[in-house]
């Protein structure tokens, strides 16, 4: 394969954020109405003007600047008394031991995290099982590394108490010979949280096959009321075969950073630290002084955080149950929702692009995170409580125009 | 090929800033008489407190920070009003166009540039060509994207008034199917300008065979008097066909903000973007503001910095020559000085760990820039300046105590 259908395969033009790259052309024959005014709302990406970071990130950023070149210039993992200080932290929240030294490298952002270990995990021909719907990049990072994807569909609408992964398709993945298995718990985009039995089979599936289990935990802290979480880092499987990755970038607001974490595997985290060698050096110097807020939030801050998110939760849902054809499961955790949309005369892509034209509304399509996920829109509700009401009133105003 | 014998190639022990990580097993047999003492000097990078960020980089980011969403989440490539006040600098320094929308990409370091243009250029069993010696990380990215190295001697040694690559092993290589060339100029570790003759010929000899050449220029401002540079990107050659990385990291201390642009060909600009939005999303958007202080310094810093650097390798260079058997040519740009050593009774690594062991002096050992350099060992100069004129005279003394 060439340089350039290797590329092919990885556009960006729809992935969040890139919008401002997306050409306009065509879509005017589409439209109907005029523009519905309002504050326009990026749902794409949290607004950390809404949700301001961490109180006194930038006051230890600063100290880090203050200090100099012993935070400039950190091991390539990251510099060892801020991982040390991680190490205690993550093993506590996670319940399994974390070592400071040899198990947890510090990255520039997850998306670092899980380049490196999807890197450090995956050569040409490997077979990994990835979710359907799952994170864009999950697929793109496999495809890149020239691995073969496994499909694994969850069933997040149709089922309550648990994500609804489909465990006799994970089993039949690990049967047909998949190495490794990439999950987000959260889901991202569903915004549901695995239950303890699904964390529980997938450590016995894995051990079973001796399989890499890499899980995306990014949204493990913003947990709404009622939902339990389970690490599967605690459960019964060889923690040699198991990566986690979190990172204080979402719930924190502390992205503009760029911060992430990986941890588990001490064979892993060493390919994983060669890697980072020859792709970024190490996470800014300076930003990794930032991590030491991180867990260390003032007492009630988290609570408060997640108390706000549950509120603006509750009344998107209501705007989308409140329009026929719509469906949308409760999220259980971090600032997703995904909804469906009934069906529409204009294609799910072209209807994101009027959304953007017509109502000053940002959403994801669906099919970034599943081919089957085409009716399907991802918001990240991390916004401004009152906008986000607004322009979700603008959504299913647009809706009802374009209905089929 | 399996992820084990891929990473097997991917050695970071003796990599600069890793030293930390290095087993001191087995030394304790070849050291010869005590350590000598004076204050410890790691020259594996420079050093930002010897020589300070910016003037007005740090309220830049508080600003950025600030500034909140829209400077936390940019496009992948970067935000875009940076990007076109760099693109303005950036043809004006190299004396040929820049387009700020879809000819520049911010990247996590220049490290990160680097590694996006490598991928994005190089595919299995490509063809590249590679100077020996050059900095460390270029074989490795060729090898991790399993390209072919072609290597071209540089004989920065025995010429004045040139780098001293080898045209004609240049030209063979081209001949035998290299598509890509990657070179830094000035030369890491070297330290060595290419004249206009060899970047004529380079253009010429691309051009004929249609190959695209990465240029790292990291440390181009950083030239001492009575030296000339030539930028590749303003010579005859197809501008699509060139990719140049710079970055204000290293001559302007700002490595802690984790920094670099690419620029040039828009095609290959596109794949980077692509690539970076699933290995780190974006550079740290906070720091991306740091830009606006770049080729915007106060009115004379720069000739300050070039002249304290100048001094620094005046004195080195008095202190190397002194020595029997050691050779050295004069540094003409940036910060590093790259001597060869006399014969001595223990290898080139082993007296690199006993330098550090007896002498608190880190270098980096010839080895990582090329099989060819054994002899010799890297020093960043960019220090305190008495403490590094100390440090170079414990390593002398030390020559001394080893000498076969």
């Amino acid at each position: 394969m060439n340089i350039h259908s290797k590329f092919s395969r990885l556009g960006t033009d729809a992935a969040p954020g890139q919008e401002v790259r997306q050409q306009s052309g065509g879509i005017e024959a589409l439209l109907r109405g005029d523009a519905i005014t309002g504050r326009s709302v990026d749902f794409s990406h949290g607004d950390v003007d809404a949700f301001a970071p961490t109180p006194g990130s930038f006051e230890v950023f600063s100290a880090g600047v203050e200090s100099g070149g012993k935070q400039a210039y950190t091991e390539y993992r990251g510099d060892l008394s801020i991982r040390e200080e991680l190490a205690q932290h993550l093993a506590s929240f996670t319940g399994a031991p974390v070592d400071g030294r040899d198990g947890i490298i510090i990255t520039p952002g997850t998306q670092g995290a899980l380049f490196l270990a999807v890197a450090s995990t995956v050569s040409r021909g490997d077979k990994v099982a990835i979710v359907q719907p799952d994170y864009f990049a999950n697929r793109k990072l496999v495809d890149f590394f020239d691995g073969e994807i496994v499909p694994v569909q969850m069933d997040y609408a149709s089922v309550e108490g648990r994500a609804g992964l489909q465990l006799g398709q994970l089993e039949d993945a690990f049967e047909s010979g998949v190495k490794v298995f990439l999950f987000s718990n959260p889901n991202n985009p569903a915004g549901v949280v695995y239950s303890r039995e699904e964390i529980e089979s997938i450590a016995a599936l894995a051990s079973r096959y001796n399989a890499t289990v890499i899980v995306d935990q990014l949204y493990s802290r913003l947990l709404y009321s009622g939902v339990d979480y389970t690490h599967l880092r605690a459960q019964k499987i060889d923690a040699e075969n198991v990566i986690t990755i979190m990172g204080p970038s979402k719930t924190e607001s502390l992205s503009g950073y760029r911060l992430g974490v990986a941890f588990g595997s001490k064979e892993i985290i060493t390919r994983m630290e060669k890697l980072q060698a020859i792709v970024s050096l190490r996470a800014g110097g300076y930003s990794q002084a930032v991590l030491r807020t991180w867990f260390n939030e003032p007492d009630g801050w988290m609570e408060q955080r997640i108390r706000e998110h549950q509120a603006i939760r509750d009344d998107l849902l209501k705007v989308f149950r409140a329009t026929a054809g719509m469906k949308v499961r409760t999220s259980e955790a971090g600032s997703y929702i995904f909804p469906s949309l009934p069906q529409l005369s204009v294609s799910g892509s072209d209807f994101v692009r009027i959304l953007r034209l017509q109502a000053g509304v940002i959403v994801t399509p669906g099919t970034e995170f599943s081919p089957h996920s085409e009716n399907s829109v991802r918001l990240n509700f991390s916004q401004d409580h009152a906008a986000a009401v607004a322009a979700c009133e603008r959504l299913v105003e647009l809706v009802e125009r374009y209905r089929a």
